[in-house]
């Protein structure tokens, strides 16, 4: 073997990893508990003896790592190797990167969880050889990622990607941030469920209905669900969601130039129930004169992304020698 | 003298040029007229000509040139040099950049007029030393210009900002691409006089009315002169073309993350009349959950910015040997 890199996918619940060649095919991956309680420096204890018992388990050496790469929820300083904040991990001001740099004896690369997504699909998902693609994060919140000729964009204090909180509806729906009509009062999980509910709360007519009933909540799924079998409501709520994702899509477009526009999370297991109406509404929306337009479409790699994209940015990291530390 | 950069700023009436020495200090400026309709060969021929025209008048020789910049309206291919398409200059799939560099014998670089405008900016003026900011120009339409980490964006098939057509109120005023609810639908100076004439019509009571009976016509300088006199429509019509701009704002800020926000072109000759409100409405909008936001302010170079812009730019590709035709 001429070259190993590891990725790592750190998350709230788990830790997850993965060792790829110089190619990026993957050779083993594994998973161990997060414990946030235990404080921030037992995660970094917890993922270097993560990463030496995968490791030792075939026989090879941590001296062996030609680079690793380490994705983190929240706000992170890529340039500095920083983990700024999170939301519910405990980390703040905590130079994760170079910490673990230092205990594993190899180069190490730490970013954003919803930019190593897009750096996964951008090498080895759906927009594998673009040089300008956007990923979109769809879960709890709308999330994201860019990639301008070839390079993830941070912009000043890293503050890029903040897709989610792009204005689709001035003066419209709130949004936990504090603005409205963000994409993400309308397009995340959450909003999508809370528009069915709302509706159903001021009495209008769904099969949605009797599962709030018997659960005392509806999910993003459930709308889909019930918009697949024909329920109007869910139908409606669902397009909407398509509508602001697809109105957001238009305007990217106009701002970076992306190839494709690749969806992304656990929403887009809903396919092309969403994907479909998305598009319907980009086409109706999209500008009359130039014919050519993005892709847009679904992500490929789904809970791998994480640990692939994380070994592939430290693969690139550390050919370009941005944002990484070279251990000592 | 130890390096001469020349910047072109071809216009559809007039071909502005200047010579500047290697700290972007100008030595000399002129200007020609286009004469488009003597074809595209005939516009090289004129701009070699004026460029050895200013020289000799000072003594100089083409040989003297390190490097030219030259900015274009319409769509540009600043990769390959060629302006691919003009709305009014009859230039279509035309190779000015590398006919130029032949012509001249020196290395020339072609780039659109908006990026050239925030190049300029971004070098010599209200952006200077921004690795990452932006460029809005506010004139008949809107265009734009982006840095990110320290580069123009140009993006997939050069279809990178194209800022005035990012829809800020979906299923909103209809603009002249085909979309619903572009910025430039609300901000550019013929929609900002469009929306005052049509509430006019509509039989609203302003000071503005005595004009358009006048002139049969009303301007964006007309509506800003009677806002600063106190018309209650002018004052309306004036802050939506602001809120459009700072919910534009809003949702570029979160995408790149630029550290400014840079207003250019004719209609900011308003000044603080409608920046003021574009601030208030962006504080307005903004989220609360991060005090940090851009800067947004006026452009600083004025009709300089197409040739300090060329020249700078000249300068960095020729730097970095990106974009560049190197003569033979």
């Amino acid at each position: 073997m001429n070259q190993l890199y590891v990725g790592i996918d750190l998350g709230g619940t788990n830790i997850k990893l993965g060792c790829f060649d110089e190619n990026m095919d993957i050779l083993y991956k594994d998973n161990v508990p997060t414990n946030v309680g235990d404080g921030p420096d037992s995660i970094v204890d917890r993922i270097a003896r993560a990463v030496e018992d995968m490791l030792a388990f075939h026989n090879l050496d941590t001296r062996l790592i030609t680079a690793l790469g380490i994705g983190s929820p929240g706000l992170i300083d890529a340039e500095n190797g920083i983990v700024v904040t999170t939301a519910n991990m405990g980390l703040k001001n905590f130079p994760l990167r170079d910490l673990l740099s230092q205990r594993l004896h190899c180069p190490v690369v730490l970013e954003n969880d919803a930019n190593i997504a897009c750096w996964a699909e951008r090498v080895a998902g759906a927009g594998a050889g673009c040089d300008n693609m956007l990923l979109l994060a769809l879960g709890t919140g709308v999330g994201g990622g860019i990639v301008s000729d070839g390079e993830l964009v941070h912009g000043w204090a890293n503050k890029a990607g903040e897709l989610g909180h792009i204005v689709v509806y001035p003066d419209g729906r709130r949004c936990g941030c504090g603005q409205n009509g963000c994409v993400e009062a309308y397009s995340s999980a959450n909003s999508t469920a809370a528009r069915a509910l709302e509706q159903i709360q001021q009495g209008r007519d769904s099969t949605l209905e009797y599962l709030y009933q018997l659960n005392g909540k509806i999910t993003a799924k459930d709308v889909f669900n019930h918009a697949s079998k024909g329920d109007p409501l869910a139908i409606e709520v669902t397009d909407l969601t398509a509508k602001a994702l697809a109105i957001l899509c238009v305007g990217l477009f106009h701002f970076t130039g992306p190839e494709k526009i690749v969806f992304f999370g656990g929403m887009t297991k809903a396919g092309d129930l969403l994907l479909d109406p998305i598009k319907r509404h980009f086409d109706e929306q999209y500008w009359t004169i130039d014919n050519e337009k993005p892709e847009l479409c679904l992500g490929m790699l789904g809970n791998d992304a994480g640990i692939i994209g994380s070994a592939a940015l430290a693969q690139h990291c550390l050919n370009c020698g941005k944002f990484i530390a070279i251990a000592s």
